[in-house]
């Protein structure tokens, strides 16, 4: 079984901000929420987390082994950094759609995303060391067959983005409704999925919907670990050896 | 009419570097790729261009303004600064698609994104100050009407993120195959989509198709400019409008 | 004759900031202004200005070529993107020094750097196109002779370090005190002054004058330019000519 | 007693790049070094350690409580994001300054700090966690009597730079040559010193010296901790004292 410690990181009552008084110039939001993501990338890379820059003002961190002291010192940095601040709620379970799903509800709580006066909440208590497993977690990585062959080299840059596209709103609807998990896109052709203790043959049934639905061919390295690092780059290893052997699915 | 003109920024050969000799730790590639993209904003926002990230190893800039030695310079401070190196490859049509299948096919003449001889093209010729004017482009920028409130508020995290997500994957397939237009997931809710010459009712077929397809109210801001930082302002301006008005599309 | 245009930034009221409410974690205060530091040294460097990072809290620039509206924009991208903000005062005088003391002065009429009512000031006239000419400025770019195989490599680090700070303390002085100009340390044993119109005689004297003082042996080249990028880049190839003739002070 | 633990952090044949196959434009130089110079900040300082950026090209970090694996780990982080590689060597000493002097030593055999086949050394044994104590690190945090006052808000930039530089360049060699500490400026009027078990009459020494060297009055706040943090929080909080009290040597 897994035990998935998921973070949510919501930017405090960023909406607003971007239109007050008058609308921020384009370039200078973009630039702010990708250094933003890049900065909390690093706070929380450093002690073996990921994070996920989903809508960049609503980010998801898996944060296995990020104690209730590093969210504090993360949080306290951006604020030093940055014109607008986030809070932090954690929840952990074997689901990782649960989990995340209780830290949302517990920041909820505390008041709307647009609610001048919640700022900063820092909520949830992460595990402890002692009740933390080899195996908490499980990642899966996906990426897209021969995507440079097939589409980059291809079509209109366009168009092949408009294929990835499609084939990640496929993938995330599918492994969130069946199978309980989290899928992020993270550049190129690559996606990577926070899951519960699925097996081979359900990482199948994923890659056959997705054909299915898109026409668009997957495969995908699986690997269990402690943290979010330690278990994505087994995932990385087992697709490097799905690329070899020509396979579909490998655990490490 | 409209005349978008397009440059398309791709990472040389960035797959292959990934993974040699081994899989890069994820947050490092992370944090690589959304600083470059806040770069590049930078860099062609404070020359009113915009760039979109796209899938982060390729990227997609509206360059209006923005001539050939700035292009060079531009490719020049990435080859400084990073351990990769991009392609610009620039083209200008009144479709934007069209602008960017000419600046695609370009750059594949050139041999492929994974070609290891192939580093730092740099092709096409960008408008001539005489050749332009001040409505080149037309920019629509989209939010989903009450995100807060119907989902961000409500829903769990990721549940509303599925939803933005195929709100955006059914609006960049609509107005690519209906409207010859490139939409781009900007953070939150918004969507930001260079447009040829559409008129309002172009704009609610869009809109009633996403809602057919997927639920999501979007609503949107609509403006003409002869950069995108023109254009894209004068949106945002109009989505405000939508906003205080209740309306559903409004031109600046 | 030369004409220098040159910029203060400072940062507003950023002292007390640094401990109000309580004192700011260090590595965070180095982060964000080494940041600042690089952001602006690209938003005027784009524009073929250059930036020093001098005490960090006010920063010089040497910005021929950038116009009002340029440092408009450049003051409201940090803005955009930092918890500090930014004022701006321009002055234009044939000594760079000269230059920089009435920017100043117009500054501190404005208010104190620790008045909280004084925020991001705007101030100066930079050139009108007509009034600029291909060489208005002279750049001098010295560095330490053979500084790793006298020092780097052959002192413990902090050693090396005191030579080169005491060669930059006598240098930035001797050039302030008998030639009106602004000396920068830039890393490494690497120092740009911004100069009126000096001959060779004038930086033998200067580079005498520190090898008395600090027994530190500097060369030099020196360029004429339109703008720091010009001037500064032609100094950087008469330092090149030096490394390969063996001379000590070399014009482009 | 102390026991500082320095690791010198050198990057690898750094001049030459600079210059090939031509001088590389400055504005670019300056960024990349201050960014990566903010990457170390946070990569060192999420682990309570300080960095200075020194030269740039070679700058000096407190690691105590930064262990073999993460040096490694920020090795590694800076590899995959910049297009230049640190080398680090790491040595522990009562004496801040005997420890950088070992620290350097190490590194100077492995090669050249210009020796193309020597990159990414990772020297020395960092403290185990029981070889720790809570007070292996003092730091004194200097700064300016009213600099603002005084300087900033009287004088041209330029000349309270030159009071403020002379100052620093006449402390950290008084601070070296007497009390084996390392002093490095860290923006604005402060410095901050690394040193072994010096006591209040050193301190006040130390300002006489500055103060008949160069006319500037310093006062200092001083600490213990076992981390750069600690000490320098510390530090910090004292310097709060002493402007309260209008004392001039405060320990926490």
């Amino acid at each position: 079984m897994t035990n998935t410690q998921i973070t949510l990181v919501q930017l405090d009552n960023y909406g607003p901000w971007t239109v007050t008084p008058n609308p921020r110039r384009e370039v200078d939001l973009q630039t702010l929420q990708s250094r933003l993501y890049a900065d909390l990338s690093q706070l929380f890379g450093t002690r073996d987390g990921y994070v996920f820059f989903t809508r960049f003002d609503n980010m998801v961190a898996v944060t296995n082994g990020v104690d209730a002291e590093d969210h504090a010192r993360i949080q306290e940095s951006i604020r030093n950094r940055y014109p607008v601040t986030v809070s932090l709620s954690t929840a952990t379970a074997p689901s990782p759609a649960d989990a995340l799903a209780h830290a949302t509800a517990r920041l909820q709580e505390e008041g709307s995303a647009q609610d001048e006066d919640r700022t900063e909440a820092l909520l949830g208590a992460p595990l402890e060391d002692d009740e933390r497993t080899d195996d908490d977690l499980q990642i899966a990585h996906f990426d897209v067959n021969d995507a440079t062959g097939e589409y980059t080299d291809e079509l209109d840059a366009f168009s092949t983005f408009i294929h990835i596209e499609q084939a990640y709103a496929s993938l995330m609807r599918h492994m969130h409704e069946e199978h309980d998990s989290l899928s992020f896109f993270v550049g190129g052709d690559n996606i990577i999925a926070i899951c519960p203790a699925m097996d081979a043959a359900a990482y199948r049934d994923a890659i056959d919907a997705v054909r299915d639905d898109t026409g668009v061919d997957l495969k995908v390295g699986v690997a269990r670990g402690a943290t979010a690092h330690d278990a994505g780059m087994g995932a990385k290893h087992a697709l490097e050896v799905c690329r070899e052997e020509g396979t579909v699915v490998e655990f490490e």
